[in-house]
């Protein structure tokens, strides 16, 4: 993707997210018709219908060749990431949305033959814009951010996680995470994936585990913390495939090897 | 305490904290001395020091009379809480605000004769002005918040608890909380006790706990949630102590009862 065509395609998209943060906003107050998806835990509502809706139909009319990958059923069966594709989460921490009216993004990328160039993680109720474009670098509110710390030690790192990964889970023994969060300083939950992606490129947290993301929930984010020198991988320190939900790992890379090895002891 | 008093010293503790939030601002991004106290979770930095300060010449000053129980060593050996008792946490979410530069707050209450008059909790870099006056409701920024529901269920709550309540610990058994944690629906942990308080009050999350909080993370906190109808205890469901350090557990009402009956298995 060229540069120029690039610096398009982030003004158009950024333009979009502003304006479904902004409807998001008008119509907060508004009842809203919560219903849950797979279990009690996995919520969806009208708004997160809408906003998807919003982003699909405009795309769809001004980018007909381009491919939309999101989470509430208005874009494509994508099967695969040729050419350009949209992976779009339009409430990304609906629990948030629902209990707190605040805390959650919009979580917006554009890839390229399966490379992420465009990278939107928007805290709409906070009005923080996030943003990467790969080569670029990657901004809060238009300032840029720095690169992640290398001076970095284990027992002054704090991690994102959900409670889940303290206790029996498919994934990981808890034993070891356990000591992991006595080693660490601190650990985190809060409850919006996109936003957990954010802190990490913002140095806010050093590291954000989740057994389970979508596609949605990750591809901006990728590119966020990429732009500042971190890493994403899986739970075993693979790739992310951007058409499989799968476990994440994303933080300064300085700590990851090291939680990798110690901690995160895989079944 | 009359009413006219009550309001008169809300005024003056409002007006230095909004202050003393100024002076955090202004020097946010100074160069810190960190120091650890008890150990490496335990942070503790001038600033603290600088605006607990603050606080304690300005009071001594004006009311010579009034005690000061506080954090950082420059209030009063509190014996007794007969009279006016000034409260103080200069800035809860220590860790916070070293490592994210926001999401801390300031905790202040006012208690008389041991009945806590005045709570006010102040995050400092969202600007959120969380007040309560006894027999007057709490506040957000001068927004009356509303009594928190009564129509809630357990599968529907979203609780603030740390990670270690998962984790092998001294209070309670561990397997009751990770049942507790797949029975509700979400889990947060924000890093800042004054500031679980305040969302307990606004209804963000239903529920915090903690294993150990001292008067100054809980004093405000407790009025706030008072204020709403909620309800403010240990793990055994008795009053806090304002003299002592104690686990807290604070929250709405109806979910209470049930999860220290049937999930809070004390050791």
């Amino acid at each position: 993707m060229h540069i120029k065509e690039q610096k398009e395609l982030f003004a158009q998209a950024k333009q979009w997210t502003l304006d479904a943060g902004l409807m998001i906003r008008k119509n907060l107050n508004k009842p809203l018709s919560v219903t849950t998806k797979s279990n009690h835990k996995d919520l969806v509502t009208t708004m997160d219908e809408q906003v998807e809706k919003f982003f699909a139909t405009n795309i769809k009319q001004k980018y007909p060749e381009h491919q939309i990958l999101s989470e509430e059923g208005f874009g494509d069966q994508v099967t695969n990431l040729s050419g350009f594709v949209w992976i779009i989460d339009p409430i990304d921490g609906t629990m948030n949305f629902v209990h707190q009216k605040r805390n959650f993004a919009i979580s917006l990328a554009i890839y390229y033959d399966n490379v992420g160039y465009i990278g939107i993680i928007y805290d709409v109720m906070a009005d923080e814009f996030y943003y990467a474009l790969k080569g670029e670098g990657a901004f809060k509110n238009d300032v840029k951010l720095p690169p992640l710390a290398k001076d970095i030690v284990l027992s002054e790192t704090v991690l994102g996680l959900n409670h889940s990964w303290l206790m029996d889970n498919s994934f990981v023994h808890e034993k070891y995470m356990q000591q992991l969060i006595r080693k660490i300083r601190g650990s985190r939950t809060y409850g919006s994936a996109a936003l957990q992606f954010a802190y990490v490129a913002e140095g806010s947290i050093d590291g954000y585990l989740s057994m389970r993301l979508a596609p949605w929930d990750f591809a901006a984010g990728k590119i966020l913390v990429n732009e500042v020198g971190g890493l994403t991988t899986n739970i075993y320190g693979e790739s992310l495939n951007l058409l499989n939900r799968s476990t994440v790992f994303t933080g300064n890379r300085h700590i990851q090897q090291t939680i990798l090895n110690d901690y995160l002891k895989t079944k």
